[in-house]
């Protein structure tokens, strides 16, 4: 049995996590009253730690970096890697704005003063609009009204408030036991379009209460960001804004995990769960999509090829097509290999199959197309999650990397995003 | 005054180059009398030359080739770079087929013994469904009839055979003057889907009655393939069977171009107006488009930078979006600046202008967001061609990259491209 069961909670799953959100007018001016609940969703969030926090963070890689990217990363060196709360808003990005940084560190300053801790313990973030001032009024409105909803139930609450074009909000969450301990692991994400990263995908805020060091914390954190969010695409873009944190509160009272031993191996397969439905959540609600796509890679020779691979096919806007199309045109998956910046594949040995609930069907045998049902494999397509599996038959490693459809709503989705 | 005139005549309009083309159903299966000139338009061509060529070609680089590939570069090495006559058809690409290469050498060889030449002077390339066996018949009925129809202003026939979801044929020729000759150089090609190259682009066939040595031949066109069709991103797919030929007649009666003199500049220049104006064509004719775009990366420190900046805005799927929707959210330019794969960008250097017939805007300076006037953006939006410049403001350099917008078409097309 798998050492790990899902709950409920998010980001307040484990012990010492409080949040909150609300609506403060960042995109369309202070609340009047006459606020619909549909159109002015939550778009400020906070959570507070009841103790003080290790920290990890992976953030993009985008020379263009989000002023709250670049005052999170200062605050942790600042801090030693420890962290009392978070503040974060949607509608905005905060990026490319003369004062970006002044006011990244204004949100920091008035949750501090709020909270009563050190705004170097202060994480900072924001998505939305790029180039656009941020409005610091409503961050003021907001962060006493947040600090006073801060509740152990507030992560729905929080996990609305990121939510930009998402239609759904993401959490997820698992318990699972360390040193005899109970122990709790949560996180909430946002998509839901610019996402083809290298480092890390959109906003992500995981939270823990097993006692794990610094460097573990961060070790577990790059390890399971490379085979999670970092296999995901929805469009090929990469936003400048991109941070993944995991926060430690230690108050499940574990022996604190310093080594790669089988407790850190526990605690590593818990973040996996977690980010890996995270990411399978962001992907089933990429912009515009009707399906999700699964491509896994097999029997590639090490890891970064099977990641390559599979990535070069998710992120192939003429396999989108294809699958919104229901159309098992496996050419054009067979020309994905192909293109894949890796040396390490013999497309002369390359399998293709497509499946999904409806059944599987192999299309492509040794690099060459087969003779298949086109019945059977429009019965496939038809379903809303269907797998891409790609046999390099060249070795014993798989990765796996999610994507969804290209669909005429991505173009109408971004053809007008500002407004 | 530039030593080059734009004229008609396509691949014909160099001297000692015949055409035709003709339908004969490589998709829908041999004619039958009742064709319809809209739906059943040609799909097969034939260039046959006076006298032996050389040639010169440029191939995909995805590890997936077309069996056309594989046969045209073994042909080009068996006959020492010398070539009389090239075969093409659309709407099967001969790729990913157990026979594929057997149908591709049974292709040569008709044309050869039709034509009473070589099998190895014979350039074979496909175009269309990967995946798919390829008739033969068709081919065998097409080659006397193509041999039959062949004529010196047969050029539109055979630009017409080559399109695959192109609304319009792609030709471009200029006249120039190399040793007090007057020499031709013309071409054509086809879109104009999967069109992301790092070699070349889906099929161009370009002529000249000019006297280039086989060496020289081959260095203009990799040097020209490299700032103009290898700039040209559509949709981020790199196609399996991209081949660029490059054949010279030396019937323009100059002394052979044999070093990097003047006279290989003057030829360099011919060739970049020919293969620039096709690529124009086939940007503006991208799956789905409405809007021509054309990025400007200037200042840049070298040449390799400025692609790779023009490149990466030029195929943001938010950046063409955007572009569709006539919306100025220039952080996603900036953006894409942003994770452009180079070290060699400071972004707090960058600048971003847009531009059209209807004016120009500066809309980020120093890497911020500037405040400018929405109404002014709008209007140089709803022009159908769209500059975006981009000033890096770091040496001297500049490059092109063309592409054209995302649209509801473009999903359209590719959700059911087999049908």
């Amino acid at each position: 049995m798998e050492n790990f069961e899902t709950i409920g909670g998010g980001i307040c799953a484990a012990k010492g996590f409080k949040a909150s959100g609300l609506y403060c007018g960042i995109k369309h001016g202070l609340p009047d009253g006459n606020e619909s609940p549909v159109k002015n969703k939550n778009d400020i969030a906070m959570i507070f730690a009841d103790v003080e926090c290790s920290a990890a963070g992976v953030y993009t890689s985008n020379k263009v970096k989000g002023a709250p990217v670049i005052v999170t990363k200062s605050n942790l060196v600042k801090s030693g890697g420890k962290a009392r709360a978070v503040i974060v808003n949607s509608g905005n990005a905060n990026t490319c704005n003369a004062d970006g940084e002044e006011k990244a560190l204004e949100m920091c300053r008035l949750t501090a003063e709020q909270l009563n801790i050190p705004a170097e313990q202060v994480i900072v973030a924001s998505t939305g609009v790029i180039g656009l001032t941020l409005p610091i009024e409503p961050v003021r409105y907001a962060v006493p009204l947040l600090a006073e909803k801060l509740s152990y139930e507030g992560n729905a609450q929080a996990a609305t408030a990121i939510m930009t074009t998402d239609t759904v909000k993401k959490e997820y969450a698992v318990k699972f036991t360390v040193d005899g301990k109970e122990c709790h692991l949560g996180g909430m994400a946002k998509g839901s379009g610019m996402i083809h990263p290298n480092m890390a995908t959109t906003l992500n805020f995981i939270t823990t209460d097993c006692a794990v060091s610094p460097e573990m914390l961060q070790k577990a954190l790059s390890e399971i960001v490379k085979i999670t969010y970092n296999c995901l695409s929805v469009d090929g873009d990469q936003s400048t804004n991109d941070t993944c944190m995991l926060i430690a509160s230690g108050l499940a009272g574990n022996t604190e995990i310093a080594a790669e031993n089988g407790d850190y191996e526990t605690f590593k397969n818990a973040l996996y769960q977690v980010m890996k439905n995270l990411t399978i959540m962001l992907a089933k609600d990429g912009e515009g999509a009707t399906k999700l796509i699964t491509c896994v890679c097999s029997s590639a020779p090490d890891l970064d090829t099977a990641i390559i691979v599979a990535k070069s096919v998710i992120r192939s806007p003429l396999v989108k097509t294809m699958i919104y199309g229901e159309d098992a045109n496996c050419g054009r998956i067979a020309c994905a290999v192909g293109y894949a910046e890796t040396d390490n594949i013999d497309v002369n040995k390359l399998d293709i199959f497509l499946a999904s609930r409806a059944g599987k069907i192999q299309t492509y045998k040794n690099g060459l197309n087969m003779d298949f049902s086109e019945e059977k494999a429009a019965k496939i397509l038809k379903e809303d999650e269907i797998e891409i599996l790609i046999e390099l038959n060249s070795g014993t490693v798989s990765a796996t990397a999610w994507g969804c459809d290209l669909t005429y709503d991505y173009v109408k989705i971004n053809g007008d995003y500002r407004s």
